[in-house]
């Protein structure tokens, strides 16, 4: 993409409404901009991220044997009657009555309508387990949205729900949750930590989330060490050998990890003194078992292999896909800018010409761009008639991984500088040498 | 995917509330499930062939040089009063009070939206011409939603807006528009016509629909025989080539081609006789350009190379992606179900087995599975314990456009069957040219 064609609207001055990093550096690389409070356009930047999390996300739930499927944003209000929790969500559910005075609502969540298509067409253990998951916009109508795309009110959000006939299944679909999302955050370049959790309005009794540290996190963390210390790495994951799904779950949650909401200090002091810490963290996920709930009061029922009918086992598993942006920001930045993890970088490279104008700068980038694209890299390319200290500004603002500088007195020379923006670290690459280094520097 | 782990609520019974092809077949395939009035549930099945349009869509517009954004679905009533709208769409606009009393609306379009952002950001020629685009979530309270997702109230569109600097530019916006739209519509398999439009509520003095002919379309539409002997076919388009880009729309809006809403008859009858034709249509997307409608009343100027300030011209130009999904049903179908077009069929090819539980013909099922799938394509397996003749039926109804089929008889000779959906051609294949032979055929 050639930047004079493209749209990346920078804000040279810091907005006053913005409080923390992740939303004043969306603000101020062009990512976002806001129409209402809590309420967003994504800007072409801002996209191409939310896009690249949107599609880890897919992938991992499909790799775990989650079936996508796509409810709407409106819902009729009657199946919210039907589980009793028209009333509980209170005003921060956003109600409307639609032309004829029929109540509808903004989804804030969707238990009540996956449960409705479940049981519409589900009534046999035969065609269990089933989880069903989707990716769709949610509103809720909080009374101060703040932090940007953090607490926004119209959020993007990774929603899935299993059914299983026992709790036995049931809590294998909690493991297979766990374990995509565990994957999930690690692709995206995220350290997460599973943290025993209240249940609130979903309701259930075993639930835990997934926090981010980061110093501007919204929940006080309590958490052994050791469990910094866990990957998944490349291990290969066997989704359908329940043993092995359930013993990694086990190490995953030995360590203490909780937030200040279920914080238990006699057990937390339990812990070596040198492994025991505190810090903030960002709530990115949650998964949920709840067993019942739904299906006892929507009759959602399946016949067993005995010819008894019982209500469905039931969970559901979030991910927030926009505030994901937000918090991916708020663990990889510095005082230039973000610094994108390359899974999500919304672009792999950018090539910096320092003299627009030059002859044999603007034929050596177009050169290099045209190499770069057709070995399949997403390239930007800064052909602003910008003055060299604006162009690497922006770029360290909007954090591209890697950046090609090519200006006339390297070219003299026949060399190019690359430079990681993550380490700052510089290279200078002879020109000779073709595309050939480049690429193997971008692939390491 | 294994049918048996998968969800494909087939219906046997023909749903009573469907009045046309697309919305019964849909049902009946499991493709969706109605959650309210005009409001659905995208299936798995369904969810598959909407993301594949949606991915076509895309790609054209990305192709024609247009910028991806996202903007919210709920919009504040603020913008709206400014372009003196607010009143203009009467109760088809959702509108929505927040819980601090404040009016908000799900955007049924988004030239309000889009062109806060362009004034918020953009005011001189130096960064036009910019076409934004999205592919968002839409609501128009429909009275009566009806025919499935081709009138529903919750609706999924490809959106674009176009910003020039004069009227000249802007045409080249539309016209970039016109063919890219019409190399989506040959990419999805379907013949859509433009024609002459009224401009209806965007406003405006120039616009074109797409009309696909089909049976149960709602528009009446004339045309000359000769504008569907016309397509883009494999020709490269440059769509920096302003003259080209136009010459090429002159052709394809030469012929007269109108539906009711500008039909004028002496017009028509000009046309020699055996040309003049008849029919009825589906819309499936719509032109405008509308100069300085918006861009006067809110204020979006640009500064002009002689540093006069002029409100910007636009356009706006949608397809709907939804309702594309009915109108390529309605436009390729049979007596036994859905055909689909392979570029947007929710699998390419289907292997039945005609014997579940007999091992070699598993065996052979399995490893055909294996190696379509390495192969690159995507794959369902009927592994069901059903009779054949259900299998048959399931797989002619939900329209993948090959079929495997695979049975202990055949094997034993060697041999299995491929099956063309669109002719139902059978070829018997020698199974010892292992998928070679079959590979060939699907690509075919």
């Amino acid at each position: 993409m050639y930047l004079t064609k493209y749209f990346l609207p920078i804000l040279k001055e810091n907005p006053a409404e913005a409080q923390i990093t992740s939303h004043r550096l969306m603000l101020r690389s062009g990512m976002i901009k806001q129409s209402s409070a809590g309420i967003y356009s994504w800007l072409p930047l801002g996209l191409k991220v939310l896009k690249k999390i949107e599609k880890i996300v897919v992938e991992e739930q499909v790799a775990a044997g989650h079936i996508p499927i796509l409810m709407p944003t409106i819902q009729p209000s009657e199946l919210w009657e039907e589980s009793g929790r028209l009333d509980d969500y209170g005003k921060e559910m956003l109600r409307i009555e639609d032309r004829h005075g029929r109540l509808m609502l903004y989804g804030p969540t969707n238990e009540e309508l996956v449960t409705d298509i479940f049981r519409s067409h589900i009534s046999s253990y035969k065609d269990l387990p089933k989880t069903f998951f989707h990716i769709q916009w949610k509103f809720r109508d909080e009374v101060r949205p703040r932090f940007g795309v953090m607490r926004g009110r119209e959020f993007f959000m990774k929603d899935g729900y299993s059914f299983d006939m026992d709790k036995d299944s049931a809590i294998h679909a909690y493991n297979r949750h766990m374990i995509s999302y565990l994957r999930t955050y690690e692709r995206l370049g995220l350290k997460a930590i599973p943290m025993q959790a209240d249940t609130g309005p979903i309701g259930g009794d075993y639930s835990h989330e997934f926090l981010v540290l980061a110093e501007t996190g919204e929940s006080q963390v309590f958490y052994d060490k050791e469990i910094t210390d866990l990957s998944l790495g490349d291990r290969n994951i066997d989704y359908s050998d329940q043993q092995a799904i359930a013993t990694i779950v086990q190490d995953f949650t030995k360590p203490y990890a909780r937030t200040d909401e279920t914080h238990e200090q006699n057990l937390f002091n339990r812990i070596p003194n040198e492994r025991r810490l505190s810090a903030r963290g960002i709530e990115v996920g949650q998964i949920f078992y709840f067993g019942t709930k739904y299906s006892k009061s929507m009759g959602a029922d399946v016949v067993l292999p005995n010819g008894d009918r019982t209500p469905v086992e039931m969970g559901s598993h979030g991910i927030g896909v926009s505030r994901l942006v937000g918090a991916l920001i708020e663990a990889n930045h510095d005082d230039l800018g973000i610094i994108w993890p390359s899974s999500v970088a919304p672009f792999d490279v950018v090539i910096i010409n320092l003299k627009q104008g030059n002859e044999e700068s603007e034929k050596a980038c177009r050169q290099l761009y045209e190499d770069l694209i057709l070995a399949g890299y997403d390239v930007l390319y800064d052909d602003r008639d910008e003055r060299v200290g604006v162009k690497f500004a922006t770029m360290d603002l909007i954090g591209i991984p890697w950046q090609i500088i090519v200006g006339p007195r390297d070219l003299a020379d026949g060399f190019l500088e690359l430079k990681c923006r993550k380490n700052g670290s510089k290279t200078r690459v002879p020109l000779t040498e073709g595309s050939r280094q480049l690429l193997s520097a971008l692939n390491s």
